[in-house]
């Protein structure tokens, strides 16, 4: 094969950032002046803006000191921020507002697109993903062995960390009448992994979080230990023994 | 089947390209030899391939006689022939098939994505998107009217004329063993159109001409306003008057 190009490869292997790409590529500014990253963290997705955006001002927010200082490691000259984006406000000559994996934690955070909508200039973006996977059998699987256990009580709030999210129609009747333009859209990735273990070692780092975090080590253990065979028998071994992880997320892009 | 309607087709090209501009952003060649557009239909997705590869020999397949002729007149320099890709073999140096909203209409189809993934040279990439909507109730609701009318022993085959999609693990299962990396996903689109009959107008150039083609003209009318009075119910307004027509689209690509 011809003019294979490594770099070009190597930008398809990285499939967790595969949802900031998609992301950033529906949003049509050619030359933004200032672009926010919202929910940097350890500034992967900030990286991406750079890339794309060389002579903009691109910023990083986050609520985590531990985050933003991985971030201000991997990209000296930008400017990371500690702050949470439910009272924060965009800075003068922001004209992209990108936030992948963020909002699905941000309580009403229908009501807070409109508002950063709101408050960019005519002609800004914004951008913004978040996972919508809690009807898939991983997070289904989590209430049912929540709900089934010792640790009932101590786990009857760990769903409600994170909302159901909202229909397209609605986030389109909240946020057309704010806009000139809109793109609403989901895309189902199917993540090929090793084994049961690897999926939960994957919902460990976020959705997880809220129902082992509360629980005395001992219990941890035995509930991530049921969870994982459970995992194991909803998502069987495909022809070459690993397993495919069904993951949903919403898109919204909207151009003032 | 009447020959596909180029006319038709293409008064819905933007909203129609996207799907095949997210196709071809996922395949990592850099320089292919040469690409073939398997169901170019009237060119739209074949120019994409030109844009990309513009040093690649582009090639399109389809077989109406019309849409060649649209696609000669699009795109006077590259080559466009007459063949059915059930029977048709990739030419020497193929490096990339590109099928946008084709195999969805091909029997038998993974087993001939098997077959032409198994034609390609080491490092060659084959992508194809299928609409994946029958699901859906701008689909589900011909079949109904199809079943309720007058029409139905005329029409008892027409809901056959598409096979349902196996599930993205079953493509997998069939594809994995003959390539080094698969990328399988869904994306569903939101398409915002002016009303009911703006949709009914979408789906006669392609899922509603099996329904509508074997009736004479006077059921045929009475087929698309018994039709569009279920679209119009199933698809209600938005905030600005316009409905939001979602449609769910199968991707995958394989690099041998």
């Amino acid at each position: 094969m011809a003019d294979w190009s490594a770099q070009q490869y190597l930008k398809f292997e990285d499939e967790r950032t595969r949802p900031s790409r998609d992301l950033l590529a529906q949003i049509p500014l050619a030359a933004p002046r200032k672009a926010v990253d919202i929910g940097c963290g350890p500034g992967n997705s900030t990286e991406l803006l750079v890339q794309r955006w060389s002579n903009a001002e691109i910023m990083g927010i986050d609520t985590s000191a531990d985050m933003l200082r991985q971030a201000r490691e991997r990209l000296p000259k930008q400017t990371f921020v500690e702050a949470n984006v439910a009272h924060w406000v965009p800075p003068a000559n922001t004209d992209v507002l990108f936030a992948n994996a963020i909002f699905q934690w941000v309580p009403d955070h229908l009501r807070q697109l409109q508002r950063l909508l709101g408050a960019l200039p005519a002609g800004g973006a914004l951008a913004a993903q978040m996972p919508d996977n809690l009807d898939e059998p991983s997070h289904v699987m989590m209430r049912e062995v929540a709900h089934a256990g010792p640790w009932r009580e101590t786990l009857a709030d760990a769903a409600r960390a994170r909302d159901v999210l909202p229909k397209p129609g609605a986030y389109y009747d909240a946020l057309r009448p704010l806009c000139q333009r809109i793109e609403i859209w989901h895309t189902i990735y199917n993540h090929v992994l090793a084994d049961a273990a690897a999926i939960v070692e994957w919902v460990k780092g976020t959705g997880l979080k809220p129902f082992v975090d509360p629980l005395e080590p001992a219990e941890r253990k035995e509930f991530i230990r049921e969870y994982t065979a459970r995992v194991a028998a909803a998502y069987p071994a495909q022809v070459d023994g690993k397993v495919i992880l069904r993951f949903p997320r919403f898109f919204v892009v909207a151009v003032k």
